[in-house]
C-alpha cells in the first residue's frame, strides 16, 4: 500500500496546482510581468531584474530568433512564475535555463518544479540532450541549489569569485 | 649577459610587430572583416562565424550598450587579428574575452599575444579584475590552450561534453 502522501515516483508527470495554466506564447505584458516577479521575489539584483526584463523584450521584438524561450505559470491571482531557456549557439543540441522564478506570494506549492520538469520536457521535444543552470554560491540560493540537485542536476563546476570576490559561480547540468 | 633572442621579461611591454596599428573604433567594414577573418582562420564552425559577425554588427547598431569592446590590429596587409571582450552583467568588473583571432595568412608573429595584452590592459584600465576565456577541448585547439596557459590563464573548469558528445568546454581565468 502506498501511503497517500508518498512522493510521486520519478518520471511520473507533476501534479499541478489547482487553477494553474501552463503557457509559452510571449505576450506584450509579459515584459513588466516579469519585471516585478522578479523584483519581488528579493534573490536578485537590479541588474539582474534588468537583464530577465531584456530577454522578454528581445523575444517580443525578435521572435524566435532571439534564441530565447519562455514558459509561464499563470495561477487565478497572476503570473505565478515563469522559465526562460534556449538552445546554447555554437552547441550540438545543448540548452541553458538562463531563468527560472516564482512569485514571491506563490512559493512552496511546487510551481517551480513543475515548470522546470515541463521546460526540460519542451526542451527534450526540441531535440536538447543536456540543460545547463548557472547560480550563486550565496547562502541566499542555499535552497536553490537543493532544489536543482532534488531534480536531477549535478553540480559540474564551480568558478571562484565569478560574482565577486565572496560569491563563486555554480555551473549544473543535467543530461536528459 | 641576455642572449639576443631571450624573451621579454615578464611585465614588460610586447614587442609590436612592423606595420601594426592598434585601434578600438569599430567601423561598418570591420563586420565583413571580422566574418572573412574568423573564417579564414578554420578554426570556427559556420554558427560561431556566423556570432563573430553579430557581436560587430551589434556593436555598429547598438554602440557601447551592446555590451562588446573590440580591439583590431591592422597591418599594410589588411585586418591582421582582433578581440571582443566586454564586461559579464551582473559581476562586479568581470570581464569575457569573447573572442581572440589573428589572420590565417599573419599568424606566428606575436599578434595574438600583443591582442591579448593589450585588451587585458584595456579592461584594467575600465575597472576589470578577472578575465575569463572559454574554448573547446578538441585536439584542434590543443595550440590556443597553450596560449592561453603560456599568457598567465589558468585552467579552472571543464564541462563535458559541453559543446558535443566530443567536445568538452574549458574555462580559463586570469586575474588582473
Amino acid at each position: 500500500m502506498t501511503p497517500p502522501l508518498a512522493p510521486p515516483p520519478p518520471g511520473s508527470p507533476s501534479p499541478r496546482p489547482p487553477g494553474l495554466t501552463l503557457r509559452t506564447e510571449v505576450r506584450s505584458g509579459d515584459a513588466p510581468g516579469v519585471e516585478a516577479l522578479v523584483r519581488d521575489t528579493g534573490f536578485f539584483t537590479p541588474d539582474e531584474v534588468a537583464v530577465a526584463r531584456e530577454l522578454v523584450d528581445a523575444y517580443l521584438t525578435q521572435g524566435p530568433s532571439s534564441g530565447y524561450r519562455f514558459l509561464f505559470a499563470e495561477s487565478p491571482r497572476g503570473l505565478a512564475g515563469y522559465t526562460c531557456y534556449g538552445e546554447i549557439p555554437a552547441t550540438e543540441r545543448r540548452y541553458d535555463l538562463y531563468w527560472i522564478a516564482v512569485s514571491a506570494t506563490q512559493q512552496r506549492g511546487g510551481i517551480g518544479r513543475l515548470l522546470l520538469r515541463e521546460s526540460e520536457a519542451l526542451i527534450a521535444q526540441a531535440g536538447g540532450t543536456r540543460v545547463y543552470i548557472e547560480t550563486s554560491s550565496r547562502a541566499l540560493y542555499t535552497p536553490t541549489q537543493a532544489f536543482y540537485t532534488n531534480n536531477g542536476y549535478i553540480l559540474e563546476a564551480r568558478l571562484k569569485q565569478f560574482y565577486t570576490d565572496a560569491d563563486d559561480k555554480l555551473i549544473y547540468v543535467k543530461a536528459l
